[in-house]
């Protein structure tokens, strides 16, 4: 495939007003992901090598989130909206670029398949000027069926025009289509619009097609490439689409998913085999983690890479930044984040590892924090290897803790500590005797007067 | 349907074993909400102004939970367990207070409908003594078939004695009715026990209202207003109607759900539009976002009103009394009660703030805790505008951080600190050289004995 | 069943290379228990007094995780894979020191039902050599066929080999057996490898029973009973059904499970009547709870033992050896580990509690870290009674705190405190007028300059 040249066009202007979202529809997200980059990262992997945006409102954004995803993006302003074939046309400039094949997508079927792409590309490859994509359904009554005669796809036929037997037909158009591209623009440009509501349908096409004496052709896809959305209940079941497919990759690849329903993947995350992830668990994006790790219940991460054998959670929150050597740990209501935490390290107890390094083995008290802010600047940390800090300590960045150094419980370090140390930071312990009890009667008597 | 009155009597006297509990089966609580008080809030949805409870056990509690969701509540202690309409008729004073119309309803279906309610009402209003409400469904088998001449109720006929042609009929007796007020307790009190088990059956009032000339009909319901609630299990179902149904309207409105069966909500959540709520996050009583909240995963809230914008979690407990303003952030393994987080204010990391104000833009470091309890009252803590709270400070309620004050990291606050001021509370660091290896020297020859 | 004795043989030898593991198959878990576990625990609880196990690798550590789920285990290394009957003669030895009853079960299927294998026992005891377990589905196709004739089970017929009526037939060979001991060994060995594969299938054992005059049936079991796990999607789905079944058990006994499908159940737990389990727990090994505990959300529990009227959560972490008297209270982002919290006492918020005794009516508060661990050893922390710990204190342990002793706000504790004594530890707090507001101009300035 890769010697035919492809152009995407991505209709993503859709206003979207069932949302009810201040956003442009193909702005909303799956598994972190807004959905027309979904679509473009399809494109890409079926070898599209430049895509046309047509787009409404929020141009700017909509090509921001699609730009990292694939080779070339450009963007036009659909600025009327007369129907499908005129909204293609938006990108006249980029098929008049050339192309060996056009391909013609929607910004809201976020989980259209590579797959699917590919055997239109086939089609045209084999000679076809169009290839319409089609699904079957057992419940047809409303789509637009698709008549086909001896291999090719002579009509898409609406309810309204269908006969009765070809509404008995299962076989239905699904709007993505593939486009030879050297007749694309004439035969766009043929498309008319006397018809009720005066638009431009892109189902024309495949009429003229096959007067000006073209192949066209149909090619079965699965459902969900033609799942669109248009509301949020819409969104969450493409998501919901998505997670199950994602878990089930996931464990057949050998990751344990104690139970999958309950983890939430983002379109990123990368998990290595005999990885055990327990129930409750969110990935958002950025987040690798090597073989053998362990994700216990409770934990949340985002922009966090993972080694071997290390364990995370119950109730651990990395944040982007965060390294784990191998088998390091982070556990019980620990937060971190840009932060490398060594080989066999611990931080296990509610902590805060901002803006720092650990080194190997060195263990970490429960309620230490890294004090990475003032108010106005980031600071770092660095802790050595084999260092012990005591709990409920505060290291004041920017501050070193040298290797093998023992930090006192309950120190405030605003200094370095050399290497070997011991740091202590705190005051002395009194005990007034009696004086508990003393305090104690006092507070009572003082709620008495209150009452 | 204002213009007429209406007594609710909901009979909610039911022993509820199979639950195997101590409390009344109508206490349990669905979206943190007793059944009862379901049924209640149904029943003034649909215009009932008065409600007669008919109770066994748990009486004053009963009254209590349902009393906050309607107009006016009277209860009746039914003593004996004679039948269905000898149950009605143990609030026959309420009955003879008069009310156009009078719904019977149960305290264990919760999910019942208003518009449901309205609609059996209407029949009244158009002229029938009695409107009895069924349900369609593919297995009749068991349940009392709904027999219909010329569009009025002529009989409920029971599974044992109905013909082999009324068997096939799928409408069935849900249970609830609406009885006209003037005819009420004349028709209620005509009911005989002349039957096997020597029980008063409520439908035998259909027959009697025919003999009397009253039309009667039948009004078809959802068949989720007659789902009764028996044991735990079908407590957990209606339970998980309620939130699929409450979930989906949510989206509707225009709320991202990210993951919507993770996402808990009460009978009372209200969120704006285009917040977004993250997989895992549960809201209790009394919580409101307004638009443009994001709440992230792990996220618990109670009792809390959240403006615009601002953002909760990941691990964030919200506690009744909590208030953010707009912008304002509370983060990680962070706990608000009786607190207001002012515009822009930051409550990032592992913190508890409890009866406190903190100003706009203030910035709490990780760590801090807010000690508003001394072991025998609760006291107040107010921090004022841009203050800087350093990491690991213990504020000491009855206490105040003037604004533009400094709080250095380890500080634990007795006094008052005036605006603009930095206050310092914690020992000074001493470092020993070499003295941290000789103490893990010492630490590990005690192991080594206790071997 | 006692008087008769059982050997249950387990075919736990599979390679289960879709696992994509590194370890055994049977050794991957459900419910925090491996799958031969499971195995073993329902023989056993049919009544099988012997176990002998036969393993390909990791043979060691099958043996270990079943020994402690029944009377006598013994191991027996299959070397080659020549079939089932091959396989099962792997246990020769244990066959002949005699049994009554012989189960042959895979250590694969871990929902098998004890009711189902004892079910096949009774037809031993009925006089029948042989009772294959057979289970009815809508599509047959694939398996092999039970062929009945008057009660007795006359052939199991493979796919290949059925008639088309015989293909008709929707009970089907589940693989597991009962065989008569005396029997055993000879109709075992009688069994031959002249087929397609060379080898030496279980299911000749029909055949050969037959042609020396013994009875043979089939007995009906569920389908979960042979539910096979090859891929970690199949681990995960008889996962859930195994924890659908204990949710629904549990509200059956009276424990209410808010949103039962976010509740994740290990092997052995155990939970009072009336107490109510919110959304998103996950019960790790070795939890009980006594009656009318309440379990918030995001709660995470192993190893804890927790008495009447306790309250968990939200977001608390109890860690084995922890133990709760009755109306203790563990809360907010509180983690406890070998420790036992008195009648009454509370740990409400940012807490860490390991390896301590916390008495009756004692407030801990927010913040407070038990410093158990100097990185060598572990020690230990008595708070005694009515004791109040002010908040982010840290105990230093070994440290006694006596009963009635109060100890001040961010104390750090390295000696015992005596009863009714006060004590406090930090720095004493010092104001600087203005200071704050240099400090602050400081920090921008110096921002400033680094742009």
């Amino acid at each position: 495939m890769t010697e035919r040249s492809c152009l995407s066009i991505v209709l993503a202007a859709g206003e979207g007003t069932r949302m009810k979202s201040d956003r442009s529809k193909v702005l909303h997200e799956i598994a972190g992901l807004p959905l027309v980059a979904h679509v473009v990262r399809a494109a890409a992997a079926a070898g599209s090598n430049r895509v046309a945006l047509v787009v409404g409102r929020d141009a700017e954004m909509v090509e921001e989130v699609a730009t990292p995803h694939t080779a070339r993006v450009t963007t036009y302003l659909q600025k009327e909206r007369l129907g499908t074939a005129h909204a293609v046309l938006a990108a006249a400039e980029a098929i008049g670029e050339g192309a060996d094949d056009v391909l013609v997508l929607f910004g809201d079927t976020p989980l259209v398949r590579p797959d699917d792409l590919s055997a239109a590309r086939i089609a045209l490859a084999e000679g076809a000027a169009v290839a319409v994509m089609g699904f079957y359904t057992e419940n047809p009554f409303g789509y637009g069926r698709l008549i086909e005669e001896d291999g090719q796809l002579v009509a898409i036929r609406e309810e309204k025009d269908a006969s009765f037997l070809e509404k008995q037909i299962q076989f239905c158009n699904g709007g993505l289509m593939a486009i030879a591209g050297e007749h694309a623009l004439s035969l766009l440009r043929a498309i008319g619009n006397d018809n009720v509501k005066g638009e431009f349908y892109l189902t024309d096409i495949v009429a003229l097609a096959r007067e000006a004496g073209h192949k066209v052709v149909a090619k079965e896809i699965g459902f969900e490439s033609v799942l669109g959305v248009n509301t949020r209940v819409e969104l969450a079941e493409a998501e919901a689409i998505w997670q199950r497919r994602t878990r089930r990759q996931m464990m057949l690849d050998g990751v344990t998913l104690v139970q999958p329903a309950s983890v939430h993947f983002s379109w990123d995350t990368v998990i290595g085999q005999d990885s055990v992830i327990e129930p409750n668990v969110v990935f958002g994006p950025e987040v690798s983690l090597g073989q053998n790790v362990r994700v216990r219940g409770f934990s949340h991460l985002e922009g966090a890479s993972v080694s071997d054998g290390a364990e995370i959670g119950p109730f651990a929150r990395l944040r982007p930044g965060t390294e784990l050597a191998e088998k390091a740990k982070v556990g019980n209501f620990c937060e971190v984040k840009k932060a490398r935490i060594g080989e066999g390290a611990k931080v296990n107890h509610l902590t805060y590892i901002g803006d720092a390094e650990v080194g190997a083995r060195s263990n970490i008290g429960a309620g230490t924090v890294t004090c990475n802010y003032d108010g106005y600047s980031k600071h770092q940390t660095v802790i050595g290897e084999d260092v012990f800090i005591g709990t409920h300590s505060s290291l004041v960045a920017p501050v070193r803790v040298g290797s093998g150094a023992y930090v006192a419980t309950g120190s405030v370090l605003t200094d370095d500590v050399p290497d070997n140390a011991l740091a202590i930071a705190r005051g002395r312990q009194v005990n007034k005797e009696g004086r508990g009890r003393a305090l104690r009667e006092h507070l009572q008597a003082k709620k008495d007067r209150k009452k």
